[in-house]
């Protein structure tokens, strides 16, 4: 077997991998080449900590096994690491022997940075000049690099419960030799496409702070109880997603169908649009709603890709068992 | 983290071994210490492979985890290895980070043999004599061993719906010194003690087969479908499981129920017995019945004995990860 350690990750995975990796894993899942199994998340009653498991198959790229780790949060304050640890394992859908080990906790942040991207890709419009970040923290840096690397956006507009924080965009912006601008959520309405990517549990953007046209991708909602969005925003928008199931019941989607704004069936799977199976946006005014809860099938590709580069480079370490 | 590769199993696990870490996870189970995730088993559409994860906590003893594998229908006769895989990772409790990974093939069918050991320890008649077999395959062989250790049996009676297959039985108890016979089902009325361990749709030990007194461990059952004994012998005896969830549901018991022979209150934690909350056998013409189910903390407790010893031997292979 192969073991990929997190350190090496950094080096090895790119941002653009992780797109390439996501994109082709979400047009699986939508063809039925591919599918997550059910997702195992437990309180585990020791140190506050969250843990389970994330596993899945895809057929056609023949990547099988699972995430597993979670939230503990006071490993910073207590040991100076991070709080999110994931460790992916990879098993030959052969043989059902393990195949490789990888470090899960910069995957994790890339991949969900890649989720927003490829919906930005196939659902913003093609003339979108101005992206706007809800929420500044560590990973709203990586969705907004990977967004910056795949349009010529020309201005970055922010908000932040905690306008202190800003700066973290300000710098990526900075990086990208891009304009930044601070704003109320109002503002937002300046946007052709937003990404927001916080932990809050009632929603601050409303539906008139975005304007017609616009893509939005909800990165934030993976809990029972998160929310970021004005429900009625869903009801406005086509609304897509990575997996209909979790949506529904754990993501963004869920406070619209609770209310009955909208229903099951109006949320339809981004890898559709990839496919050509589903048009996708259809007039410069529609707004267009990613919700980005997070799978499994993500996770396996984009450490699928690392194993194939790190045993290319001499990196993968073997270890016969 | 540690690896300890498959082959190095068989020289450092101790069927002793498994016998306590299973004993003590048992009582640790029904005392409320640790507890079971729910399984994820799925048919992944490919090579008619099982694939799926059993994870769990133990807070007393600090064991965090899953085993992940399954059953690969085709591996022997395609590519000359073993149809069960499995391999078992340990995680830090206290970080989240990975801790250890274990060859899963072995210990899995030395904590199964251990179940049934330990259901014998505690609720088998002091005086029980003659053991019976119901099955004869490869893991038959590992039941009667780790029983013949931990009871002193005079005689070995046995019973195979292929009838060729019963010399894997004798040659056990060769080994041990003691006499074999192949029976008829009827002929099960001169055991003390009975392991079944079949793959079986249909009952075979039928309720007159059994004698007063009797302590049976149904070791086979851990499907929807799956059954080995006559209900009407859970009704007569006093119920016993790992598990009572899956003992009702995919364990002996789930026919019993459905009959509405027994009702899941009947079902009992053999570690409640370990624990002493339980009295477990309270006369000698008592039929006591263990559904051993198979549960992850099994898996999780072996394990972290084998990487304790793998490491003090120095055999355990560290990857700085």
């Amino acid at each position: 077997m192969w073991i990929v350690p997190e350190k090496e990750i950094a080096a090895l995975m790119t941002r653009e991998a992780a797109f390439d990796a996501v994109e082709k894993v979400f047009a699986a899942m939508a063809s039925g080449e591919a599918y997550n199994f059910p997702v195992v998340r437990e309180a585990i009653g020791h140190v506050d900590a969250l843990y389970g498991f994330k596993g899945g198959f895809d057929r056609s790229g023949l990547t099988l096994g699972l995430k597993a780790g979670g939230y503990w949060p006071h490993n910073l304050e207590t040991k100076g690491i991070i709080n999110h640890q994931s460790t992916v394992f990879l098993f030959d859908p052969d043989t059902g022997r393990v195949h490789a080990m990888v470090g899960g906790n910069l995957l994790t942040a890339l991949r969900t940075a890649a989720a927003s991207s490829v919906s930005i890709k196939h659902l913003a419009r093609p003339d979108a000049k101005v992206i706007g970040m809800i929420g500044a923290g560590h990973q709203a840096t990586f969705q907004l690099r990977t967004a910056l690397e795949h349009r010529d956006f020309e201005k970055i507009i922010g908000w932040n419960l905690h306008p202190e924080m800003l700066p973290n965009l300000e710098k990526v912006a900075d990086e990208a030799g891009l304009p930044f601008e601070a704003v109320e959520l109002p503002g937002m309405q300046e946007a052709d496409v937003i990404i927001s990517i916080t932990s809050s549990f009632d929603w601050t953007l409303g539906a008139d702070h975005v304007a017609p046209g616009t893509h939005l991708a909800c990165m934030g909602t993976d809990t029972k109880g998160k929310q970021e969005v004005e429900p009625a925003l869903l009801a406005r928008a086509t609304v897509f997603t990575d997996e209909v199931a979790q949506s529904i019941s754990i993501g963004e989607a869920q406070h619209a169908v609770a209310e009955g704004l909208i229903a099951e069936g109006d949320v339809h799977q981004l890898g559709a649009v990839i496919n050509g199976t589903h048009p996708g946006r259809t007039s410069d005014d529609e707004i267009t709603l990613f919700d980005g809860t997070g799978v499994g099938l993500q996770d396996l590709a984009c450490a699928a890709a690392v194993v194939e580069m790190a045993i290319e480079q001499g990196i993968a370490i073997e270890v016969d068992v």
